[in-house]
């Protein structure tokens, strides 16, 4: 659908494997890998629930990059990192997939959007501002209680690893070598450095590559172990 | 291989993830993919079973486009949608990978001769028309008896749904508000628009995107809870 | 990251899909497809364990093809099928994303390395040759005695068909009509030469498109009823 409106359009497929409906881990899947690309780049974002239901749909604007995506949160980390973004809700049938399906939105609408952008329509011509935007709350973890505090898995990765919202940069000094973290049927209390130094099934925290703390286990899948998944919680617990 | 033969050619990845010797879910993927494409375009196509046995390789000329794929049936949609098509056997060894090895058609012959025709060489060369290919009977739901039907499964899609052959235009004014429609352990008996309308695992049917009945559950797997696969029977049974 | 350094690069991913941490999988996987690429093609193969590891990355120079990789064995039959190759250890941090994760080297130097290369980098400029490199031993079946000979599986496709390392132009003159071949719960003693010649879940032996005899289930996934992976043990004994 893209190609035969935009047939110059490089294609790049970030992802096709999110779990249905794991809003949490799309947002995080995008969040990592947009500034990766040049400016002028259109990012298409279509995850379930929302097509289809009530939801809009919704072009936002923010460092020079483009999203079209459902309005249904997942792009809340791209309006956290770009303070300054524009959200404009699409309008423009004019740009649509004629005729729109009541379900595959992400064919009919998201997708011929998308190439118009990048054909080079403004974004303003596909609909008005709006303010009433969804933002998602999984992006800190929330205090408890005194040294207590709660967080979210953000996704879990092809090798069972449980990537947590707790940043590396600020948690790590502060977890220190008495903590406790929680997540479904695991509990750890010790960080490694890398995989290679922990014995095989092993559970433990790495200061992973996308700037969070991930529980993993060495040739194992934690997610298996802890039977978590995307958008799950995790606790924290600090001894002082 | 295509590249080799093709180098220009754009390459589009329509699915990878048919399952294994599902030709119902392929012919189905194929009929609702192929007219999103321009005229010129070659459709490669390859399901098992019939690579490695005595099934032939066709190509089809139809509309304009041109197929490449196992005579068993995987096209039988494209048949019906383009009366006015023309199928030939693939027989011009001076196209294929040499050596041709005994399982891998995909690679040696399949892949090879469509790109050579992405090349420009006429259909006509590849061999000589046929008229017994394979045609499946999957399209349309069978009278079983008054208001009962028998229909097919032609796909699972990944979020579970079950897409069913009766189109939606045709049946919703027949089913009314009086039916039931059963696929393995599930029984439904009622029509929603959108999945947005339904409690958290209610099951329902849709009129889905692909223009058919589809079976779905809210946020869960249909095809989980009614332990079926494409290809498999549903029963329509209507109240007078 | 490759399209940033190398904007005119054409990418063709043969797989996403070996499984975690099988280095069996993967070497035999690159194996089968180097060899349809043009002279001059890089090569970029990232499979853990290895990566965020003491292992080192390295460029493999082999009949005019680049290869950028861990030193962790996944390069071995190209070793084995190019004797004049050269392995170099990546050290060049100037071709590396900063900063360098301590994870996620797949994307911060295996991806931009293998960039700057298809860009006309000299492999010479990307470190110094080594020749303590890692070889796996999974090629060739080893002897245990008198018609006694222990093999690997190098892969399981999609369909659960168990690739052997037993190369089918040796081997299948040597095993004739009394043999038996043992994988995981499987025993096997027939040879056939395709799918359509066997019974609906029989088990048999194939030449495999590969130029390995494979363990395969007719409609069935082999690996599922030996409960075996790439990487396991398969033990053939011949009877005199």
């Amino acid at each position: 659908v893209i190609l035969e409106i935009s047939p110059d359009a490089r294609l790049v497929d970030i992802s096709h494997e999110i779990p249905p409906y794991a809003i949490t881990d799309a947002a995080f899947t995008l969040s990592q890998a947009w500034t990766c690309f040049p400016e002028g780049t259109v990012h298409l974002v279509v995850v379930d629930p929302g097509v289809g239901s009530s939801r809009r749909a919704i072009v936002v604007e923010a460092a020079g990059h483009r999203f079209v995506a459902p309005d249904n949160g997942v792009l809340s980390m791209i309006y956290e990192a770009v303070p300054d973004h524009q959200v404009r809700e699409i309008t423009a049938a004019r740009f649509f997939r004629q005729p729109v399906s009541r379900t595959f939105h992400g064919r009919d609408i998201f997708a011929p959007v998308a190439a118009h952008l990048a054909n080079g329509v403004p974004a303003a011509e596909t609909g008005e501002p709006v303010v009433d935007y969804a933002r998602a709350v999984f992006a800190k973890p929330r205090q408890l209680g005194p040294g207590d505090w709660s967080g979210t898995v953000l996704k879990v990765d092809r090798f069972g690893n449980l990537i947590t919202n707790f940043d590396s940069e600020t948690w790590l000094p502060v977890i220190g070598d008495a903590f406790e973290l929680r997540a479904g049927k695991i509990s750890v209390s010790c960080v490694a450095s890398n995989y290679a130094g922990v014995e095989s099934g092993g559970v433990f925290i790495i200061p992973g590559s996308a700037g969070f703390l991930e529980i993993s286990a060495n040739q194992r899948s934690a997610a298996d172990i802890a039977e978590v998944r995307s958008g799950d919680a995790v606790e924290l617990r600090l001894a002082f």
